[in-house]
């Protein structure tokens, strides 16, 4: 298929794109104490009620709740104390009217027991008496069976990332191994005559491959993993070998193309020729990353199309196009839905960025606080330069509607 | 030292804890490859320029820029085609005036030339002549040597956790190893005669270890390493022998106490058994996470004052207080200074929230989008519920001196 649209607005060479990918969803089981952000792939749920006994929340005396009616510092209830719940086991106590029994947060209530009085509420007379000087609600300082989930609640659902407190109650429901999204594999080539390893001595002419690397490190950060493929020179039956291979075991390839017009073209050019449907967009109407192809080729293999990616050789216009379209792609591929504002920082710009109405513009900021408030700084200089995002702490989206931003708007930073 | 202050406000409680332990600086090398989300342990200089030699930045004609003064459409410059620069080699061509040497994006700029013109800008009359239609400056379509960064330039400070752009940067400067701060050992020790590992039957009374794994997630989110020591009973000796031995291969100890307390009354004891100055803090003004207890005891073996916490047993304040003193603890360690903004969120309070002065309140609350704005809304239920944080996107904090939030104000929710 011929490349059929030109300079496409981002949105929308992203909607084409994913349109002609097809993904899989395929899930692992591993152990939950490796599942730190992790994805969950199906809902999970809860294998018995959490607490499985009903327990005092409280450090006190396990009681009837109708003895203590009308108790009061002048007139306290009097109740005999049975014994002590003992922490991590069934009492052996079971309460009568008038009993009371000592127990600790945490400790199973006795059979009979409808609520406990808290230790600050109770004088002990003897080892064998209390007295209760405040009345107790019936359920007071009691956290219930299935208090926190019941059985068979769903406790997490599927396309959850997952944190200490979705680790943490896995344990408390014994699921020590847990089912979860396989990370997607995202092939990484380099191409360019002038790109050299950069352990290699660098001669003149000669550049140092960065986009295998920073690339690598976005992959993972997103929740994929990086296969390397190293530096491919710009010639044609080469590029197209090391595609094909990439193709085959990566849901995700991507090619950073050597930034002339030339090799842009073999890129391209390849991709077509290594399956159906080829290159859906050449172009994307975004500054920087201009050149960026969006393809999807045919792996008959697993019967889907999978998603290429020729990305401009300059490391900078590489990784803002990198976060901004094969980050939601893994995302997609996690099936998960990050949510828009757990990434993006309200901060007010410091100066007047005029812009070209029509082409969305992304440019590295970095952000301070002023009085308590966070500034958003352009950093401005040649769009590729490395450097120049090093020193950022996100990219400000410039909308293509707009033809430029005012000092002292509040804009949304991409954190990155 | 005994117990000398009583509820602190959490501020003043992690500034005493803070100014009675001391932080190592230890950094190791490790491949860049495996950096992303390490810190930077000393700051990292430029070895070399980049780039290391001029480069033109678009597709074109090498030349010297007087030679197109005055060059128009209809008065082109007509200048000779000397050869082509290739990819990643020094230039063969040494440019005189009235000549010209085609050159592709990222090509070095051959001896002579001052400028390139876009190939847009120019028209071919034969293989050995151009005409060029628009005056270039000097200068123009030129990457200078170091015009990224200069030899000896300071390209990521101490203190940084490294992102894929810094990846990127310091592979192309060939920086294949980095210097990174040794990551803090935290050792974690849950106690509880009720309390059993997830991987073991549950019977009667007994709860499973959640806060070892939750703790363990949330110390390897923030950088550190988790060294988990199992359950201890509530027993004196068997809890200061493991505490001593935590004590000397970790910078940070943490015990999750039983909950009754009688058995928080023994973790304080046991750490002012094992070595000065001890506990500091023996209860915190915020909910929840009353009980928490900061300490610290002196390690002869490294001659320094090292952390040890005692966190409430139950699962949500020990996540809640670890996040708001263990997290802090580890950047300090990393020597990093992550800024407040970046793991919080501005969102709009749905619902009147009312709170004890005087006292630090931290609710869970779910994070939705309301006409494209984010809406924080409480979750309510018992504090000691992990699946309410499971339920969470973050914690909102009601500060000590408000008696409460009132629905439509803006609030700071912490991401967790």
């Amino acid at each position: 298929m011929p490349e059929f649209l030109r300079r496409l607005p981002p949105p929308d060479a992203m909607a084409l794109w994913l349109s002609n990918i097809q993904f899989l969803l395929t899930s692992e089981e591993i152990d939950t104490t490796l599942a730190l952000d992790r994805v969950s792939s199906n809902p999970i749920l809860a294998p018995h009620p959490l607490p499985p006994f009903s327990r005092s929340s409280v450090d006190g005396f396990a009681l009837m709740a109708a003895d203590t009616y009308g108790a009061s510092d002048s007139l306290p209830a009097y109740l005999e104390i049975s014994g002590e719940v003992m922490m991590g086991r069934e009492p052996e106590i079971i309460l009568h009217p008038s009993q009371s029994a000592i127990i600790h947060t945490g400790g199973m209530l006795p059979p009979g027991a409808d609520a406990v009085v808290m230790v600050e509420h109770t004088q002990m007379v003897s080892t064998d008496e209390v007295e209760v000087l405040k009345p107790v609600a019936y359920g007071e300082n009691i956290l219930k069976i299935g208090e926190d989930v019941g059985q068979g609640e769903e406790i997490i659902p599927a396309g959850v990332f997952l944190r200490p407190q979705e680790i943490g109650g896995l344990m408390a429901l014994g699921l020590t191994r847990v089912q979860v999204v396989r990370k997607p594999r995202v092939g990484i080539i380099s191409t360019g005559d002038e790109v050299i390893a950069p352990e290699a001595h660098i001669g003149p002419g000669q550049v140092r491959d960065i986009n295998s690397y920073s690339l690598s490190a976005l992959v993972e950060e997103a929740g994929g993993i990086a296969n390397r493929y190293g530096i491919v020179p710009d010639a044609e039956t080469a590029l197209r070998e090391i595609v094909a291979e990439a193709l085959k075991v990566n849901e995700i390839v991507v090619i950073t193309a050597g930034s002339s017009a030339s090799v842009r073209d073999l890129t391209s050019q390849v991709i077509n020729n290594i399956g159906e449907p080829g290159v859906l967009v050449h172009g994307v109407n975004v500054r920087p990353g201009k050149p960026t192809i969006l393809a999807a080729c045919y792996d008959s293999t697993v019967g889907i199309n999978k998603a290429v990616i020729g990305l401009p050789g300059n490391p900078v216009s590489a990784l803002v196009i990198a976060r901004m379209f094969i980050v939601p792609l893994i995302e997609k591929w996690l099936r998960v839905n990050r949510s828009f504002f757990f990434d993006h920082i309200k901060a007010r710009l410091t100066i007047n960025l005029p812009s070209q109405a029509g082409r969305e513009d992304l440019i590295p900021v970095r952000i301070k606080l002023k009085n308590g408030l966070p500034e958003a700084e352009p950093i401005f200089g040649k769009s590729n330069l490395i450097f120049g995002l090093v020193r950022a702490d996100g990219l400000l989206r410039v909308p293509p509607d707009a033809t430029g931003l005012s000092v002292g708007e509040t804009v949304d930073v991409i954190v990155f």
